[in-house]
């Protein structure tokens, strides 16, 4: 089979092309990639402008040229130039004042920012998170998790923490684990855990900022941002503000459910943040009394969408009634699950862990 | 056993109670409502106030004190003043500017609007909202769904709809499933439904807006909203602007999903909306080989978390491998199941739909 560059490896590339005039900026976050087409011998990027006389215009044509033949691998690139529509003017004007990087507190050092990503929601992005942390926990890894679901947040209940953050001399300090994982999650603010929290974006976004900016990290290997459902302000604000390296995607065998991570997929390609790979969830049960091996939500789906999205499926897990009732009971961090050690491994070298020695304290068992 | 009032009817009652200078805002919408806890013998109900020496603070303690009365079934009522903080006197000012309710189109009459809420995400919302219309549409009521799942929209694909709206001369026609449910989601828009929606919350609350406002419903006897997971935008748009009469929430088994789900009904409470009663999705599966009946994440805990909100569980749906290749095919319409049914009896009781005649065609089988 030839090697086809995909969508995703062409929105990388241009996310790192900068606009000539738009300081800090680069053509993707902008939205001035509208979209990309892979056709058998060809590469169809479309440019979109604000003004199709604009006197740069060429100096683009060029430098999106280049940058995309670098990976085109054989293939031709076409460059077709759009006009944007008044909604893609306003969004490419506020995008170019936008939101900057949120710097972490004085003193914090994080090797790796990796979001857990799904679009759709209860396919297991808290349960992924939690397990990838304490896998990583497990050989020594230092690590955090930032739980971004501001309105449905998971981690501290899988981890059985309660307490209330208290304010140290370098900042709010985060709440550890048993095993010493540092959390932060808005349920630990929350007097009652039943209390909702009714905000809209603007006030989610500045909790994700904070829970960056102001809480006393420390030295991490790894920080694991668990996202809520959706790619609306949270994902957003994870995507822009903080300085994510990548994502790890979770899906269920659902085609509806592939549908919206595929569109997870899209957006991270759009913002320019790179996709390390899927993770299928519940892919099926083991029935306790006769061993039948029962496909939960029909045949699994994800080598598609692992293809459709350019990404690798990592790996697969079953559904356990077990780890339910152990995140339930807040003991999340008594689960072994040795399919799970397979993903770490996975995830452990596509986020080159091992380049951040000495910070990195690996000691595989 | 002694019936005792709610917190959830407490909330309902107050939710009638107007401010005697804001016009047409009641005291829950507009965040006075701190906090309601029921102890033995006794209601307390804790009143913010911008400020405590308001004017009006006496006639305000007055209508608390006896709409609460009203339900108080012989508990004492006691009420509290306290001042609200600087967010909470912001988030005053604005809910009194605030978001008034939308009209929908000339011409569209809509006997009842329920919403499916859950909080959580991934536990069957859409699920239940498609066989709840499925279901109700079988019995000859008219019913239209209204998928406010803007980034992560389901209904389409479930129904296996996916033409592109047209705009007649009443407005925007909805999309027509085969057996004549009315739907309305913003995958019908898009060119290609892998395309992500990637808006801050404004754009979603004016988008759930016009799909009730500019969509030429016609005469519908029941409007299923489809909510997203979470309590920020959408949820607090639809519960704000559309004329909701009542909310039913969908949890599984897990008490993760519970104490989310438990936020949701809390929210409802606080923006005075109904409660009719909760769904338990996904308790169990049988096993095809021997027959065993399989709980999936633990024992159930719906019967204790319909409690704790105050409202009936009023059934539960095991996993059915066969239910979610259905969806995938788009065919839910020819999907039945018998324990929906006896869900859908109760809500048609609860929601009153017998007292909308003419309008009302139910055609029992």
């Amino acid at each position: 089979m030839t090697y086809r560059v995909s969508r995703s490896e062409v929105f990388q590339v241009l996310s790192q092309v900068r606009h000539p005039e738009i300081q800090g900026r680069n053509l993707v976050e902008l939205g001035m990639i509208h979209e990309v087409i892979i056709e058998k011998a060809e590469i169809q990027v479309m440019v979109a402008l604000p003004a199709l006389n604009v006197p740069i215009k060429q100096q683009l044509v060029d430098s999106v040229r280049q940058a995309v033949a670098r990976i085109a691998n054989g293939l031709r690139v076409e460059i077709q130039l759009l006009e944007m529509d008044d909604a893609q003017k306003t969004a490419f004007q506020s995008a170019a004042k936008g939101e900057l990087k949120v710097a972490p507190k004085a003193g914090v050092h994080i090797g790796r920012v990796l979001a857990v990503m799904s679009g759709k929601g209860g396919v297991g992005k808290s349960s992924v998170a939690g397990l990838l942390a304490c896998s990583l926990r497990k050989r020594g890894v230092e690590v955090g998790i930032l739980d971004a679901d501001i309105t449905g947040p998971s981690i501290p209940k899988m981890f059985g923490v309660h307490q209330s953050p208290e304010a140290g001399p370098e900042g709010i300090q985060p709440i550890e684990s048993r095993q010493g994982i540092k959390l932060m999650s808005v349920n630990f603010l929350l007097a009652d855990e039943d209390q909702p929290v009714i905000w809209r974006g603007p006030l989610i976004s500045r909790a994700i900022q904070q829970f960056w900016s102001d809480i006393a990290w420390g030295d991490l290997d790894i920080l694991v941002v668990d996202l809520p459902p959706g790619t609306s302000d949270a994902s957003l604000t994870v995507m822009q503000s903080l300085p994510l390296d990548s994502i790890l995607l979770v899906t269920s065998p659902q085609d509806l459910a592939g549908m919206v991570v595929r569109k997870a997929a899209n957006m991270a390609a759009r913002m320019g943040v790179r996709l390390i790979g899927l993770v299928e969830n519940m892919r099926s049960i083991v029935c306790p009394q006769c061993g039948a091996i029962i496909e939960l939500f029909g045949p699994s789906r994800a080598t598609n969408t692992a293809t459709l999205i350019g990404t690798s499926l990592l790996g697969h897990l079953p559904l356990d009634p077990q780890f339910s009732v152990l995140c339930d009971e807040g003991a999340i961090e008594s689960y072994h699950s040795t399919a799970f050690e397979q993903i770490t491994d996975r995830v452990l070298e596509l986020v080159s862990l091992a380049e951040l020695e000495p910070l990195f304290r690996q000691e595989r068992e």
